[in-house]
């Protein structure tokens, strides 16, 4: 299914880019990334697709560029020579390095930021891509590419319980069983707190049966609250106001009113996925009810790593797929399948 | 202006209690509160109106019974023998005792809870109320009546720090200068944290400065930001998204605008006062910002007892006015105007 296709990078001039603009299209002679002060040049490995992926092609921030996010590559060139040669990854945001949010060290929400693959900087769906030295982390030699290409997702996992104190005697819920749900179910278990999943989909709760995570398949939502089934096929009514922290991985309007139901006074419910614009929380419940709401995004990469070396976390039974960049066409159908978790591309060998 | 009518009550029989069904009404010979399982019987000494107060007599609650949640008074009758005589100030939510929330001790979310002058139990504006045992507490000798009439309120200003880890670096601004706004900015002040208030009304204001809080009179909100005037007469607009931390206590949909434009990314808002119902909260802007939004309602007593009797907070300088309860029409007018703060009944001596 992979086939490298290296004349054109090994020019120095030309590359493999799958570009969006209103139409994602494979360019195969495309310029190589400029070098720019500070950035380094890397050669993208594998990358993985990623749910904002698919908002991008649909509109998401109006982005027009290379694709994608998510990657392990090799340092090229860079200013830090200890750098050249190194396995690494990104974070994703590039700040303007001058206002005074990126002066605090949160560049991630500076106002003119730049996101690699997402808004105003090309992304890693090609042979190479240019990322700030800074942004980049080392990958450790024995964490394999296929685990390493999970640190971005699973470092937004980290951002819940980076962001929110969950207690090794919480009871938490986590609404979604796609890729975020299950990364955040599993950092949420290793707290030793007593962690469930409402989803809606069959294999991907049975992978997370699998891993030692109590499921529940979504069955409705009425005035009664939330009705499930749990793993032997039993229906039943989950408790009302039961679980300390609720996360919401679905982005859905129902995971919040789910949330609303599920999450007990003085709890607290995540917020893991974007929302669509427009839907709103009543703050009046947020008072009476005394819960904390807390909106969570991007997440610290250093953590992340670890969890993956140390085996805390699995990650390869979420590869549904494998594709060269040159099959990105069928790597975008298996991406949209309800059932799919997270799609690779295979874009460049080590050697 | 106090006149103590001593007669009702002493006979045992009956007592004077303001009574609200549709109207307030002051009622010179009202039955004693009944001796149910559980409870004590105090004598009250002061009460305070709270703005509660003044929303149950617009409807809130379809409350009818006597009035009043704030209190400081004697102990009368009780199955403890040891409380018998004591000083008391009461928290106001009566649970079940029965559900699974009674049973975790969070009797305040109880979903059958009663609540003290507001909801389905008689309130402190009377000679006598009854309240359970358990929600007693002793005021230490050494803390004055003037003071201790503070306990409950400085309690919910306590549930900020509470629900929410304020650090000494964190940079704080207070919404709203009522007496909750006052509390607020005082408990904030000694976690450390650089703490000012926005607020409306200058005699207000001039206290919060004379307790050495920097104070912003609110000039407007438009799209620049929030536009005020310092205690020097400067009028400057605060710069966007500087505070870890915005306790909205203004209840008004404009002050969630307002902490909106003041939260910097990954701070967190405080609801201290209860919305109308309706308004709500934009949640893309809770996770693109990754805020935390914090509900928070009644507070603990303790805290508020010891910082009152170790001076940490100010309230002599929060008191308007006193009132018999026989005056309870000029209390009223009084707790209306825009510059009053808390307005007491003084129902009965100690001796």
């Amino acid at each position: 299914m992979v086939s490298l296709n290296t004349t054109c990078h090994e020019s120095g001039q030309h590359m493999r880019a799958l570009y969006f603009d209103r139409e994602l299209k494979l360019m195969p002679v495309f310029p190589m990334p400029p070098k720019k002060t500070g950035e380094a040049l890397i050669k993208v490995l594998l990358a993985g697709i990623c749910g904002t992926d698919i908002e991008v092609l649909n509109g998401y921030r109006n982005f027009h560029g290379i694709l994608g996010h998510e990657f392990v590559g090799i340092v090229q060139d860079a200013n830090d020579q200890k750098l050249i040669g190194k396995r690494v990854a990104s974070e994703i945001n590039i700040g303007c390095g001058e206002c005074s949010l990126c002066r605090r060290g949160i560049k991630e929400h500076c106002k003119k930021r730049k996101v690699l693959g997402i808004e105003g900087h090309d992304g890693c769906f090609a042979d190479y891509v240019a990322v700030p030295e800074e942004n980049l982390h080392v990958i450790p030699d024995d964490l394999g590419n296929e685990k390493a290409i999970f640190i971005e997702p699973l470092a937004a996992a980290f951002s819940i319980v980076n962001g929110t104190w969950i207690r090794p005697t919480d009871k938490v819920v986590v609404i979604g069983d796609g890729t975020i749900g299950i990364l955040a179910s599993q950092v949420i278990k290793i707290t030793g707190a007593d962690v469930c999943v409402i989803g809606k989909h069959k294999k991907k709760l049975s992978i997370l049966e699998w891993m030692g995570i109590d499921t529940y398949a979504y069955l409705g939502l009425d005035d009664r609250g939330v009705h499930v089934k749990n793993n032997i096929g039993v229906e039943q009514l989950m408790p009302e106001h039961l679980f300390n922290v609720v996360v919401e991985c679905s982005g859905s309007p129902r995971g919040i009113d789910m949330a609303r139901a599920l999450v007990i006074p003085r709890g607290t419910i995540v917020m893991k996925s974007t929302v669509k614009e427009g839907v709103s929380l009543d703050l009046t419940f947020a008072v009476i009810h005394e819960v904390h709401v807390a909106g969570s995004r991007c997440g610290p990469f250093e953590p992340a790593i670890r969890a993956l070396r140390k085996g805390l976390v699995e990650v390869r039974p979420l590869i549904t797929g494998r594709f060269s960049i040159e099959d990105w066409q069928s790597a975008l159908q298996v991406i949209k399948r309800p059932e799919s978790l997270k799609v690779v591309f295979e874009i460049n060998q080590t050697t």
